[in-house]
């Protein structure tokens, strides 16, 4: 992998005198013109050997482009906040707008690479961490980004020598620290486990560029390039992944979905209700007041047709918390800012921190339910959804994050039962929306899509639990029952 | 100003269970109406004695209202986040959008009040931090806020019965911690210095409701009553502050004006200019990396008419930065989640860390230029912009974090000329819009607004540098030349 990136790759000066202030203005125009569409974000990582230039090549696209609509993320330290949630939290907060460029300097590469060189991670867990990146490389690029990867390289001889010439320079010296010798004594260890992250992570939709980094002037011209050829091409171009137009929904010839299979719960009188809800909300109580529940956190998701009673228990298991340790997420329409983003960034926002509940009131599988049955977004962008929802979860849960998610299910008759009432009741009429009428006449399209999606994303880590719903006390009783389990084996697991 | 709510107050549990239904409904209707109409955020400050059921009122009030819309946030310890800017930047981080409940407890009341009740604050401290409160709680009832303060009082008798009833039931005895009993002994002196709080931040704008906290069905009552009551109140009737409309600008009566009175340069030349910039720039760059730098952060801002420069400067300052220790922030259209909040609100997103350079291209000043040329907001609240204004400013200092205000003044005709080249220039085109010459026609108006602001947001801790920008060599100079003294200047201070 870095054979080529050995050559002893210059460009004379002339030549460069010639040719950079053609790029550079190029490259300036090209971004405005992606700032002007704010059709896709340019994400550029920058990783590799030190004192190969990462330092200098990022200050260069600072100066080349317009530094305004570019945003360099040194990831070094994990603040506080940023430890209390997923390791991608970070980079899901530091994503740019589309139109907007994001370098990302000591990239999410880096971690995995060094927590390897150093023996702290094993093979497998390299891997893992490797896996991961793939996953999340092939997200950005799927919603659209143009994604970059640099990694400047230099032979141990080059890069003995260029530690050296810095140190003896008075104006570079404060540049070479205790950490780059250490870094340098371990080179061919870090040569080997570099090259197999780099082998792994480069796919076909975020490859890697090695670029020598020993002339200065090959190095700048190269980057600055790239970049003009990967921006041209994705100006001028249709978008890079042509999507497929949507299929049909495909609905079971005989008619039997899993919802349609879940039958309908006997009635709880008022009695035994008020008795067990007040049993079940102390004990909930108790569970999210319990120690070791500081250790972790917890994700609860409702989802479920219009009217099904999705509000009402919320509010049955808030009413069991002390208010400062849940928020409450509402989902509506995506804000303008959130539109500029990958699909899973507006949940990200959401993480809860250590000790703390969130409550999504309807979630992330808006993209496999509405917007799939509304034809809101391509075949391809929901099928991948639940790839992206399920790594999405399994991040959730690896940090100590339980994800608790809720169908309530209610049938045709009872919905309309509720509309109805809801129609009469002069303080509930708000609740009704011609919405919810049309939604209605695709129920059919709905439960096909709702068993879809709990067959594809119901795994052992976070279960989907069917809550029949036609008796809202029934429901209200099974959800506060569920919650308080997944907790408590939370804590007897050390999780919360 | 405790006497009334140590009278005893009480309500019956017949009362109680026949008032409390309807003022429930009745809230939870305000509440959605207020949610649809989303014209201005609810924000209910909680404060008092421990032991007075601040928690209880707060889980009472997600219990009553409908909780996916009520976001509740208890102030404990900042985040290294949050230390590392000023003080209410987690205030301004958690502000609820408009439509939107946010309930804060332990308020931005407590540290000041518990800082002097340990003595760790002296008097003065404590009066400059109510005094900052106070600018705070006008700001957001000038921007519409609908704000609610509660403090819930007990007598000493009664704080030392509660304290003692909780810990005497089991299932209450964890809420009372060694704190509570430790502020119990200071009883007298919380309860002086309370007062005196409470007295200074009770305005017309922000009264204080004074809650006695014994008797839970009279507290509940009365918070929610309250609440009902302010709510019904600001939804039927106008805005509480009826704006004036917009009173002609003032033009000086013998057109002289603080800029009209900037004279031109001389010219640089191409020779100095490379000479002099290298310098400069090596000398801002080796002040940012000084080890001193990293204890406090520096603000830019860049203003002036199009076409002033503002860009070319802004990279010859990043020209010379480590790219890792800046962020552009260009100044556009707020976005939606932006027009949700105050005016400020989207500044304060960007207040830099420690050892960090946040570099505005246009910035809050907008509001006293822009949006007061051209009426996009009333006179009342572009006038109460310069307090605000000066207010933030000085919260920024006061962190140690330098603000350096830069306009870049040309003339009429140099701005003529250089519309001429942009029109003639195609890489350049898009710079010019049909905006540009509508904003020329008003160069008058601009002038005088501009005059005025530097007149009236010029303080020696946060001065503006007035740069002559006809010529763009020299701008760029002084530009880098003041920001390298800025710079050093707190150093020397002990500050960045």
């Amino acid at each position: 992998m870095f054979e080529a990136a050995e050559l002893g790759h210059t460009i004379d000066k002339k030549t460069y005198d010639r040719r950079a202030p053609e790029v550079r203005q190029a490259l300036l125009g090209a971004q405005y013109e992606a700032l002007r569409e704010a059709r896709f974000p340019i994400i550029v990582v920058i990783g590799g050997v030190d004192g190969a230039g990462k330092g200098e090549t990022v200050n260069l696209l600072n100066a080349w482009m317009d530094p305004r609509y570019v945003a360099t993320h040194a990831m070094g330290e994990m603040s506080q906040e940023e430890r209390e949630r997923p390791p991608f939290y970070r980079e899901w907060r530091a994503l740019p707008p589309k139109g907007r460029t994001g370098i990302f300097f000591g990239s999410w590469h880096s971690a995995p690479i060094v927590e390897r060189v150093f023996r702290r991670a094993s093979r497998a867990e390299l891997d893992q961490a490797l896996e991961r990146i793939v996953r999340f490389e092939r997200m950005l690029t799927d919603e659209g980004a143009l994604l970059f990867k640099f990694w400047f390289h230099l032979s141990k001889a080059q890069q003995r020598h260029r530690l050296r010439a810095l140190e003896q320079d008075k104006a570079t010296r404060w540049r070479v620290t205790p950490t780059d010798w250490r870094h340098f004594e371990l080179y061919d260890r870090f040569r080997r486990v570099s090259e197999h992250a780099l082998m792994r992570t480069s796919t076909g939709n975020a490859p890697w560029t090695v670029v020598e980094g020993v002339d200065a002037r090959y190095r700048d011209l190269t980057v600055a390039q790239a970049l003009l050829d990967g921006l041209r091409a994705r100006l001028v171009g249709e978008p890079s992944t042509p999507k497929k137009s949507a299929a049909p929904l495909h609905v079971p010839l005989d008619g039997r979905t899993l919802l349609g299979a879940t039958t309908a719960s006997a009635k709880v009188d008022e009695a035994r209700y008020d008795a067990e809800l007040e049993a079940l909300q102390g004990r909930l109580n108790l569970a999210t007041r319990h120690r070791r529940f500081q250790r972790g956190a917890v994700v609860v998701v409702f989802e479920g047709p219009d009217a099904a009673g999705k509000g009402g228990a919320i509010r049955r298991v808030t009413g069991a918390l002390d208010a400062r340790a849940y928020q409450v997420v509402p989902i509506a329409a995506p804000t303008e800012e959130e539109r500029a983003q990958p699909y899973l960034w507006r949940f990200w926002r959401h993480v809860p921190r250590r000790g703390k509940l969130a409550i999504f009131d309807r979630s992330w599988y808006g993209r496999v339910l509405v917007e799939r049955v509304e034809g809101l977004c391509s075949e391809p962008d929901w099928m991948r959804a639940y790839d992206e929802i399920n790594e999405f979860e399994r991040q959730l849960t690896e940090h100590r994050i339980s994800v608790v998610k809720f169908w309530l299910h209610i049938d045709q008759r009872e919905q309309l039962a509720r509309f109805e009432r809801r129609k009469n009741t002069p303080f509930m009429r708000h609740k009704l929306t011609e919405e919810d009428w049309r939604n209605r006449a695709k129920w059919a399209r709905y439960e096909v899509a709702a068993s879809d999606m709990i067959d594809r994303t119901g795994v052992a880590s976070a279960p989907w639990t069917i809550v029949p719903a036609n008796d809202k006390r029934h429901a209200r009783l099974v959800v506060l029952r569920t919650l308080s389990e997944r907790i408590e084996a939370s804590l007897s697991r050390g999780r919360a």
